[in-house]
């Protein structure tokens, strides 16, 4: 063991970041390993997806949000196997490094339930990427319908389908009906966006499940009047190229959106300790996992019960309590002190669904609509990370709102997938 | 011949833009085609190279721009050939587009001279994806610097080379030294990015070589004082994966950059008319093409000599005079009067360098420094397209300022390089 005890945290997510910067006073040297070079803001990806902030207003470098913090250094890499035993981890540059105590919080991905082919059809949202592709995706399709002479193709062009009624498949949808009713309002001159077809498909009887069943209601009546076709208890049972299954109907869709599934970062499987059918980490209450209580997991990755018997969700207040707790946890330990068990405060519940509507369930009391929309705004400001970010976003909304308009419809990556003429 | 003259504009940069909007109230139907769906203010691409601007803050979606003049139609689509004699253009989804009247505006590229393997160590800087290619390269060097535990590996990740010594290499040259000396303090523990190595290297014997020698003079010590490198009168003779060769010498570098050759749209050349060097094409002083009085080429693709033997150069303000003229003289040969020939008025010339320093030619006033800065910032969001772009843009530059941070410091692209392990 080295003199000063070395803490690696895998994943600069809410879960990884809050705990690194809870071990700032910390005896302790920390590697803060992610393979992206940044923070990222995630409730608000779904904005970045349908053109309404920049990439960079959600998102802060590791490096800049830590540089004062002496203790850590950060690492842009991938992690590429994991050994509890011998408590080391190796990066895809080869680089292998030892551990005292780990942090695995690497997150979720999303998942297709055992229809992986679907996923070139229908991508998901969990890294700017994802959101920047799922732009271009977005608004390409209207191009292509404005430019195609045949109606069957037009309307495929013009046909919508977001899978999942979760909150990012309610933003999603609330925001591109948005988008083809207003924005987009006079820009063409052989289509009439407005006569998109956004449809929004959710197995199960309700949209945003996790929510009240009267605020469930609330929000699809929110969303059927901002122009978006709600279906519920039906399952996609196929999704192709040029349209999807539902039922016993096929529909032409040239544009499908995965927002239904998440699978845990395959991360998880490879400290060798049982998962959950999510492929989530089954953590001890302390949130180490069996055997090895030198390794935690948190965030999305870990799987837990609570005492109510309902598992802890996966959003960011959770991640960062969880975070926070293996920060204390690993202070416990160094100082020879029993570790706490996590216990999930729960402040409430925010979902938006489009222009001036979101739905709140804070408990005991319960609103949507223009109110709720106003509160979610300042609760996701607030929390954004950064100074300037919070200005730039505050400034785009005002703006947004104010125009109708959208400042990031710029169509970008055509020149990268192919550098002579076609395009996808 | 249709009943309304159909005028076919290509590119939607500003030749073809400034043409399009000044045949606003003309009895014409306009088609204006373009690969990108917006138009880009090319002149402040390095800021998104160089992480101070989003993508989104400096372009604007074409079809916004012009949603108002309903004798527009705005296509994006590739243009994969054009028949002057038939007078028509395919494009790359197939469509044939017959015209009355042809701007060709598309602009140019850059050009290695003949050594077109070095592309792929030595990007260049035109549109918005080659800028956000750039920008992770450029942050990705420091990445690898601070993660390699090899002496040498480390310094040629620290070494940086700008090919070109124009008003593009010298603005990537004085920021890319301002965000090694400044906006990286602090972030990283195996390196000091202020240790980066930033070399300008330009064949001739001064840097902008179109301004005064006064000013190329005060140019080339505010780069020193910034802490660049400026290597003059040799041309770059090799460039590889791993460095470049400068006279006798091999010089390890893993970042180059190319600003040094343009060349023109390859479209020019489907005209079947003379071409000059570069490739652009000889147009005639009403900048109709020889032999075809109805197709004119404008912007940075046309060739065409002032009345004091100089070129007109390939700036932003005489592509926007050439599209207005071609304008007014599509007008004219409509009415069945003459066309005027093209006079290139100079307002004169500015470059940027670095923080706080530039040089303004004016032709009897010129001046540089911080002065010059503030001058050149004024004139730069004073064109830049958008109130709500310029806003943003102000907003980002004075953050810049005030805490040396660059707001877009944001790694992207990596997942789509390869979803598994590896990076570049």
């Amino acid at each position: 063991m080295t003199p000063i005890p070395h803490i690696v945290i895998v994943g600069g997510g809410f879960a990884g970041l809050w705990a690194t910067r809870a071990l700032a006073s910390a005896p302790v040297r920390i590697t803060l390993v992610d393979r992206h070079n940044h923070h990222l803001f995630q409730p608000l990806l779904y904005q970045v997806a349908t053109a309404g902030l920049s990439a960079p207003d959600i998102a802060a470098p590791l490096r800049h949000i830590l540089r004062r913090q002496k203790n850590v250094e950060v690492r842009m890499a991938t992690v590429t196997t994991i050994d509890a035993d011998t408590k080391s981890i190796t990066l895809d540059d080869g680089t292998t490094i030892g551990f005292d105590f780990l942090l695995l919080a690497s997150g979720a991905t999303h998942a297709y339930f055992g229809n992986d082919q679907w996923a070139e059809h229908a991508p998901g949202l969990k890294t700017l990427d994802d959101a920047l592709d799922l732009r271009r995706k977005l608004l390409f399709a209207f191009e292509r319908a404005e430019a195609t002479r045949d109606p069957a193709e037009r309307e495929a062009w013009l046909s919508f389908a977001i899978v999942g009624g979760g909150p990012t498949g309610v933003e999603l949808a609330g925001t591109l009906a948005e988008i083809a009713r207003e924005t987009l309002k006079d820009e063409f001159r052989n289509i009439d966006p407005s006569q998109a077809r956004v449809r929004l498909i959710e197995a199960g009887p309700r949209v945003l499940a996790a929510f009240p069943e009267e605020l469930s209601e609330k929000a699809r009546r929110q969303l059927e009047h901002l122009g978006v076709e709600v279906a519920l208890g039906t399952p996609v049972k196929d999704i192709a190229v040029d349209g999807y299954r539902l039922g016993d109907n096929f529909v032409p869709a040239k544009t499908v959106v995965w927002a239904a599934g998440v699978a845990a970062s395959p991360l998880g499987a490879m400290l060798g300790v049982p998962l959950d059918r999510a492929g989530r980490v089954r953590v001890e209450p302390d949130l180490s996992i069996p055997g090895h209580p030198d390794i935690f997991v948190a965030g999305d990755l870990a799987s837990l019960m609570q005492a109510n018997g309902k598992p802890v969700p996966g959003v960011a207040p959770a991640a960062k309590q969880m975070g926070r707790l293996v920060a204390r946890n690993i202070r416990a330990r160094l100082a020879g002190e029993k570790t706490c068990t996590f216990a999930y405060k729960d402040y409430g519940n925010l979902a938006t669904i489009g222009r001036m509507a979101a739905v709140v369930d804070l408990g005991k009391l319960r609103f949507s609509g223009i109110l709720a929309w106003w509160f979610w705004l300042v609760m996701h400001v607030f929390f954004l990370i950064g100074f300037r970010n919070r200005l730039v976003v505050l400034l785009n909304w005002f703006w947004a709102y104010w125009s109708y308009q959208r400042a990031a419809r710029i169509i970008l990556g055509e020149d990268r997938d192919d550098p002579a003429t076609e395009r996808p």
